[in-house]
């Protein structure tokens, strides 16, 4: 039985929908159903209504896919930071610690946006470079989150996206940011589709695969321009001219908080699922972009 | 039986001393003790060895002295978020909630620095006006805290210190700082003597009052000038030239975090126990100071 928490988030979608079609089991819960950041309410209506159930085919998974990520974008964080720490860091925390007391199976919807720079393809090894001292406030409670959770439930999964996109507009998305945004920063990044995400997440719990941390993107990196120029073929966009900020400075300049490039290695999931790569699963959101 | 937690710091030291003087049974941990940041493993070694004796006298009484305060001031929090996040607010919520579990009475310390200025003697009904967003980081995790205490586990009780000295010399003792500090910032502040603290926390928890917060400190208020002189007086220091920032602006130009300076109302504490005055506090402190 899967719980999925934050149910109207924009992964939380793409895992409900991978759920529905594989016909597995789960309930979905957003704040305003069950006040999960309280965590004795929580507890007690998971055993009020799913605990039998759990009990019988021993797989329930809490999937935590609420969090605290800013709006319009993540510099609203640096001056939101007791909402980012509770979100981000301490309903996390208080999760795993509940999952392990009960002995769920955690999974927490991590970031990539943990690293910063291109020193060398990250891997899950890797300790966060990009946090609280080098990076946003945002990234720092996400790099937090992530020791917190090993710490407090060994039965967990740490799945990091990276930079969300699919064919469905929306200002979550990475493609629609790009058509929207009014200059932009060319840097290469891994990205995410989003429903491959969400299929290569419910993959991983299904085969069982060891518990700890997983960079949960497509293969490869693609940088802005390459997605600019994927764009204007796919969506005949011949006349758009994309603005590009002439040097990093530049775009600092326009930002609160520092932001992530960085391109994470691949090869832990690739050991247990076949993954498409950056630029095929950009083509094919393009292709059907709307 | 009243377990603290954090026991070599320096208000447990306090407390642990008045429960000895008041015969109350007692189990004290360090985190070598008992590695209470992992709440798994402090509500197992709590079940094992003191839980019996909880259920024997109703009174389980987990007291949070435990914290990270910045070393050698608040101004090592702002670097060190993550472990100021960690022991402020993720280890004081953590605690909360298995104390709400398991039906243990909470006691957290807190800290009055969650204001700042001279609007009015702050009540515990105000809320923080001195956090992430106006104060330092340190201040906005304390005030976190309490919400996040208040919310998961209303068998609570939340005491806020305030600048803590007594007559034995330490780099935590306020009267020690103003010896050994080459300048000093005049302002008015309310205090609490060391002992006068542990003892009204026990007081305050053996009477049973309301759960909830209390300010506690000693009664009124001193300036950084009066303390001079009255150092001067007591410890013959007719020689001794304390010397003062002519302003708030060049102080804040000596430190990285701005600090909280404010009075705290104590009349919610005095409906229940007698205080000393800050004065007398301070005097009595410096008639023994060694």
């Amino acid at each position: 039985m899967y719980v999925i928490l934050g149910k109207n988030g924009y992964i939380a979608e793409a895992i409900i929908k991978e759920l529905e079609s594989r016909k597995l089991s789960y309930i979905a819960l957003s704040r305003s159903d069950v006040d999960y950041t309280d965590t004795a309410k929580l507890d007690k209506w998971l055993s009020n209504n799913v605990y039998s159930k759990i009990v019988a085919n021993h797989n329930a998974n809490i999937i935590n896919c609420a969090g605290y990520i800013g709006k319009p974008n993540v510099d609203a964080c640096e001056s939101a930071k007791a909402d980012t720490i509770e979100g981000n860091v301490v309903l996390p925390s208080n999760l795993a610690m509940l999952c392990k007391s009960r002995g769920y199976l955690f999974t927490h919807i991590s970031s990539g946006c943990i690293y910063g720079g291109y020193s060398k393809d990250f891997t899950e090894d890797d300790p966060s470079n990009f946090d609280f001292q080098n990076g946003s406030f945002y990234s720092g409670t996400k790099a937090l989150a992530e020791n917190l959770v090993q710490k407090e439930c060994e039965k967990s999964y740490i799945f990091r996206l990276r930079i969300p996109f699919d064919e469905i507009e929306s200002p979550r998305n990475y493609l629609t940011k790009l058509l929207t945004y009014d200059k932009l920063l060319d840097a290469r990044n891994s990205v995410s589709h989003r429903s491959d995400f969400a299929k290569y997440c419910i993959e991983l719990i299904e085969k069982k695969v060891p518990y700890g941390i997983y960079n949960v993107t497509n293969k490869g990196s693609v940088t802005t321009k390459e997605v600019a120029e994927l764009m204007k073929e796919h969506l005949q966009l011949n006349n758009k001219k994309f603005e590009f900020f002439t040097n990093l400075d530049s775009f600092m300049q326009s930002v609160t908080a520092p932001r992530s490039n960085c391109v994470l290695d691949t090869s832990k999931i690739e050991q247990y699922i076949k993954i498409r790569s950056a630029k095929e699963a950009i083509a094919d959101a393009l292709s059907k972009y709307s």
